[in-house]
């Protein structure tokens, strides 16, 4: 993954899957401890987006507009995602023109920082979080570990993308170590107690964050593209004994609350074009908000992995979804809530079909009924003290390019 | 309530409600065009807060700290609840010695605007928003009319307080319009509609605003008192319809995240000492985090006043809530969930175990089955376009004086 020319740009967007088709962005710090700032992913570099984009306006003959100067100048993605697409879709203009020219490039090459020297961030302030439910295999299995009584979806599964809101306060970067949550667990026959959660788990999802200036109403899913700015990678650690004794009626809460873990790169929309595919056949008609027979596809064919200690153990497939980024958010706003800049939504555990393509343990291990057998022998039902997950994931981007999303890494520490 | 002196801070602390004991805070601009100002509220005055304790420092031989001039500079209570309860009491210490003293709250006059002629705004920007479902009458009357089947709490209820989070970029100050919300709405042997909600109702709440610098973890029952700065009210406008479809099986969603109303004015947790009452009988031994036997009573004597049009419809009694605010606390953060200034979490509908003390029309119709019969003589189970909402409570101050929670109203616009 080392560059082979450290000083041309062109060989660092040689990397697979931060080529010039991809062009992510995050919040880094560099070594020399000056200030934090917007980056923009080539390779395994990082480009200070401002800098460049001062340096081309202080160089080129046509000017740079005052929106994206104003856009790019914060610590983070914020100010951008306050921007609207025409800024959004300008910015990657520039950067990829500039990349794309030797002479352009190699002026750039005093804002880039080998990422190894640098410091990640949160890639933005989270505004409000939701999270979704839209894979009809993990819903299925979910509801036959949990309501074995009952049909393994609810009677409002296909009629709408079910979601709610989650804690917009513990969402961390990548690579945060996640402390086991204590809370009140299920005891056969007997009153709850309190401990450690004994059930610890995953759920591998893709996140959605939001932007534009415009108005904050009701959003049609003509027009998701101009508030969906990019997508990155959700670890949804989820408490499932806590989880269980606690959400009936009002949902999920303190199995949740303690952590969610985000990639440090968001991806634009825009590098995801190469990777749109039709949803799966539509077995209910939908109400007409949700009707996306006749409009852009918006199933992503994303390929997860998730690892544990190293070792794969499920391959979650993001095209299998039955809800769209573009329903959640249309849904999300049907009701005439407001939205902000920095809103940000997941999709729900993403599951497929086969045992080897479950974003749970839960599911993996069937509710510890058939523990996963890793390489080295140990039988694992949930994660125990020292297990660390990383989950993956790539898209086909164009001319056969790679279009990496980055990863979202976290490692369980004991109990406090 | 207008004051019987103009010139006087005696006269206008005289309003019932809003005197010497009170000092409850909102934000607020001056009529002249002014800046947004965190302001303290005297009557039916507000005094500057800032300006006041400027004006305090040059005059005065004492200083006044730093924490404390900081904590006052911004245009609401942002910077007072990122300060910590040293720097909360010092303030409300300050400005009861001056409004005490006839010749320094002659100093304030300049500083006092009448509440008529300036406008106020949310009294403080909301990070996390929570609400909880704290009151054992409410919630077995929510279970006997959605779950008649089925015992009226569920087997949780009486071992934590349930919550659930909701959306914090929807939240709106009192006097806010609210639009009828559309969504899904089940129909009897068919398959849902979309359309304007037919069952919009209210929840009078009491919420609970959260500040504190002190370390982000669990936070003990005893240590309640460092985090809650103070108390306003809330309307947690719900539309039944949508939510009766939507809930199951991850909880409430659009018919909740349209909007939520809270009053301008918090009113310091230190307002309500005299207030303070023991909580209801525990049923069930309560694990050791949630267990209150042993510490300050946290059940408070608030009055709650809903009115419909202007005619009252019902008296929520705060003091029946069977989980305090101090319970909620503690519980959300059990898990290890980290706070922030400005975090804010709603006790859930108020009710009592008389039919004209619950909080909702969904109680007071009984779901529809028994309308109210206003004094105009028409019949009324949900909100109609059109109809106003005013919640207002008053709690015992010391010495016999009445503590106002001020009120929050809204009133329901037809759907877009």
């Amino acid at each position: 993954m080392t560059s082979v020319n450290a000083g041309s740009i062109a060989a660092k967007l040689a990397t697979t899957g931060f080529g010039l088709e991809n062009l992510p962005y995050s919040s880094f710090t560099p070594p020399a401890g000056q200030g934090t700032r917007l980056g923009v992913r080539i390779g395994d570099h990082v480009l200070d987006v401002r800098a460049a984009v001062e340096r081309y306006k202080n160089t080129a003959a046509d000017t740079v507009s005052a929106d994206l100067a104003k856009a790019v100048e914060g610590p983070n993605l914020d100010a951008l995602l306050a921007a609207d697409r025409t800024v959004w879709d300008a910015l990657r203009e520039l950067l990829t023109r500039l990349l794309n020219d030797p002479d352009a490039a190699a002026d750039l090459e005093p804002d880039v920082y080998p990422l190894a020297g640098v410091q990640l961030h949160m890639p933005f302030t989270i505004a409000d979080y939701v999270d979704f439910y839209a894979s009809e295999h993990h819903a299925s299995n979910v509801g036959q570990i949990f309501r074995p009584e009952q049909a393994p979806l609810t009677p409002n599964w296909k009629h709408l993308p079910i979601g709610y809101h989650g804690r917009a306060g513990t969402i961390v970067p990548s690579g945060t170590d996640v402390i086991r949550p204590k809370g009140l667990r299920p005891e056969p026959g007997a009153p709850p107690s309190f401990g450690p959660s004994r059930r610890l788990d995953i759920e591998a999802e893709l996140g959605f964050v939001l932007g534009s200036s415009a108005p904050a109403g009701e959003v049609a899913l003509a027009d998701a593209r101009e508030h969906i700015f990019g997508v990155t990678l959700v670890n949804d650690w989820s408490a499932r004994d806590i989880q269980a004794f606690e959400y009936v009626p009002l949902g999920p809460f303190l199995g949740k609350s303690f952590a969610t873990s985000i990639g440090h790169w968001v991806v634009p929309i825009a590098a995801l074009d190469a990777a749109r595919v039709g949803p799966p056949e539509r077995s209910h008609q939908l109400t007409s908000y949700l009707d996306d027979a006749s409009t852009e596809p918006w199933g992503l064919n994303i390929s997860m992995e998730v690892q544990l200690d190293g070792q794969t153990i499920s391959h979650p497939p993001v095209a299998l979804m039955y809800w769209t980024g573009a329903q959640m958010l249309t849904h999300m706003t049907a009701n005439g809530a407001a939205q902000r800049p920095g809103d940000f939504f997941a999709s729900g555990t993403v599951s497929g079909p086969e045992a080897d393509q479950r974003g749970s343990f839960l599911e993996l291990s069937w509710s510890g009924t058939t523990p996963l057998r890793m390489d080295n022998g140990k039988e694992v039902s949930f994660l125990e003290d020292g297990h660390e997950i990383v989950i993956s994931a790539t898209a086909p981007g164009p001319n056969g390019s790679v279009i990496s999303l980055g990863e979202v890494a976290g490692k369980i520490v004991p109990a406090t």
